[in-house]
């Protein structure tokens, strides 16, 4: 999008773009009908919208809120809302986004144009600014891979939760932490530094006391948050930090190789282009123990393709960018809220 | 105890025994200078009272109705009660014993003697009929190997709940098997026996659909009655359905070798003899494939001294009979709560 125009732009409305995830959710507001740079009018922050971590009315409840102090910071009104896409994680069924859907229609008048999805397409989008085409990699407390083809087929891996088995997540990785520091405890498993790291990082004084903690509060989040301390305990040399790293790196490679491989995005002769668009803390953490460097690394053996980026906007501006396209019929596959 | 008295028992009071579980509850009430044939007065049962599963204040309400229950269906008043004995999962830490000690000591008047353990005591209990000694191995929705020795040295390992990687249990069975159809309908793993076997049972119609009945209610117990759809699925043939039993199976052998190796049950040699009380639903579930076989079968490669027992009570009359102990002072180690 170049900028064409200079003098005053016509006042159009406004877009708003919603990234839900497990930790936090955060909503911009666009001005509709800008072609130049992107500019946010506003960005509010709340908590987790997803509604398996917090349940469903705290999850609406949460959407409702960022989406009205996001218009709130704009200094605009429910009424000047063009188009509003929800890319919420937690969305994993068509019932899920039947629900949003529904929710958002009560909201709004009956000319905005709803755009619902997992928030995998919205983090997908900003690294290719509002295109959908490619694969994206979310590594923060929890983990997906989402694909989508030109002609729109979509493909997803992961994305499932801590119970089932979503082990290249912040939550995976310090859940097999923890559990290592109970295994060493109890002599299933071999000693290791993660013992006096996390029980430093917890202020807690014996392995006993990390079963009370584990469970005296649910959010994957608050688990999730011990991984600097695996990294670095891996940085130490702890084997059994660089073993759970390197599995992790090669579930997180798994996903995006199920997903490359079901779309076909690197042709049928598995040597094309394509590009990976690779977002969440896990994948940024350290650059002494890089997961998002050999995640790419261990995808390119299968697939030299890749076409790694690390995208310039933020996740909700790629919501936005997409209810933006979605207005001006740009956007491909966008029907599923019109 | 042999019977030695036909005439009238002069009655001395009553014991109460308690197996807290992280599904069910069961006290039972026996009376107290009975010596022959162990024969409850009564017996209750309710829900969970795993604190780190339901929380501490639904846990307290349950374990204190089900005290009542037992002595009013018992025909019996709170001030005929001389020990009790609560064996809880979840209590994983002296101050877990002692918050539940504090809470007993409010509710029954100063002469009572209370004994407040892991629920796995009373399970070792009920297979020695009180004899505090040997290795008890539990496997229902959760699962812990716990050890004692004859001079009162104790040892525990898993037990730690699902976050902290208690597979071998039924719920980490059950949440291996829902992995599994996430993984094959995503592309990530083979297909499996276990999709149909397993949407069947719970009336879903797609893969998509686990995510969501997953995540609707965070009871462990729920997801642990899976296990009998895992054993078929394996007695079918289904090779992924095996692969988590026989992994189930090595995880269980392992708690237990642990124990042992700890206490040195068997001797330095590793040679001796030793008890080992099974007990659980993921034990007995099958006889086609038959886990609780399998286990002693893992483990007599290691320490071929395993002598493996089926207690012909319930641990909650192990828990009764350990509070029964405490009052004639010919129990061992029971010294906690006096």
């Amino acid at each position: 999008m170049d900028n064409h125009t200079n003098g005053p732009i016509e006042d159009l409305g406004v877009v708003l773009g919603v990234d839900g995830g497990t930790t936090n959710t955060v909503c911009v507001c666009l001005p509709y009908g800008s072609t130049g740079q992107v500019k946010c009018l506003s960005r509010a922050v709340a908590g987790s919208s997803n509604r398996n971590s917090v349940g469903e009315n705290a999850a609406m409840e949460t959407l409702e809120n960022v989406m009205k102090e996001a218009l709130s910071m704009a200094e605009r009104d429910w009424s000047e809302v063009r188009a509003v896409c929800l890319a919420v994680s937690g969305v994993n069924h068509p019932s899920d986004q039947k629900r949003l859907l529904d929710w958002l229609r009560m909201k709004f008048p009956s000319h905005v144009k709803f755009y619902v999805e997992n928030d995998a397409v919205a983090a997908l989008a900003s690294g290719t600014m509002g295109k959908l085409h490619g694969c994206v990699l979310i590594a923060g407390t929890g983990s997906i891979a989402y694909g989508i083809t030109e002609d729109g087929r979509e493909a997803r891996a992961a994305g499932a939760g801590p119970v089932l088995g979503d082990w290249g997540s912040g939550y995976g990785i310090a859940a097999q932490a923890l559990t290592a520091v109970i295994k060493a405890h109890d002599g299933r498993g071999p000693l290791t530094r993660l013992t006096d790291n996390i029980l430093k990082e917890l202020q807690l004084s014996s392995p006993d006391e990390v079963i009370g903690w584990t469970y005296a509060d649910a959010s994957w989040a608050r688990i999730a948050a011990l991984v600097p301390v695996v990294v670095s305990s891996a940085i130490e040399g702890d084997e059994v930090a660089n073993k759970i790293l390197h599995e992790s790196v090669c579930d997180l490679a798994d996903c995006v190789i199920a997903v490359v491989r079901r779309l076909q995005l690197c042709g049928e002769d598995g040597k094309g282009r394509f590009p990976l668009v690779m977002v969440g803390g896990v994948l940024e953490s350290n650059k002494k123990w890089d997961i998002g460097k050999e995640v790419t690394k261990c995808i390119s053996k299968v697939y030299p393709g890749i076409n790694p980026i690390q995208p310039e906007v933020e996740p909700a501006v790629g919501a936005a960018l997409l209810a933006w396209h979605m207005c001006t019929k740009e956007g491909k596959t966008v029907q599923n809220g019109t």
